[in-house]
């Protein structure tokens, strides 16, 4: 079976970093794979994070759900 | 290795549902006692909610950590 694909769109900050640890840590690794983007460095991803829903990260984009976990940035201070 | 407990709080609203949907299919049950409140029923959990800092549903708190996953409800909405 092939694994689903999860995205954690992040910009580097506090709120950020402890999602991605919380996420890294507990994500079941056997049913997905995990690729981590930082919107700040990779701003090319800004427009896929936004058609996938993704309004403010830190966020989690897997098996079709978008979930903003906690609050970080907005979108609009990444561009 | 003893496993984390992680509570996922709710309130059967939709956006509730969705993130459940999502915890509880990539969270990774070796590593996590996954248990399922819903707040809107079990009232007497709420306070202990509050103390884990659950400010609005659906939230995940795991390994010291409180992700608010989206926003379906305020804790107030529940009292």
């Amino acid at each position: 079976m092939s694994k689903t694909i999860a995205t954690f769109y992040h910009a580097g900050c506090p709120v950020c970093l402890d999602a991605e640890s919380a996420i890294t840590r507990y994500l079941d690794t056997t049913k997905v794979n995990l690729e981590v983007v930082h919107l700040g460095t990779a701003k090319n991803r800004v427009a896929e994070a936004e058609a996938a829903g993704v309004k403010s990260v830190p966020a989690l984009v897997v098996g079709g759900q978008t979930l903003h976990l906690n609050f970080g940035a907005p979108m609009s201070a990444l561009k």
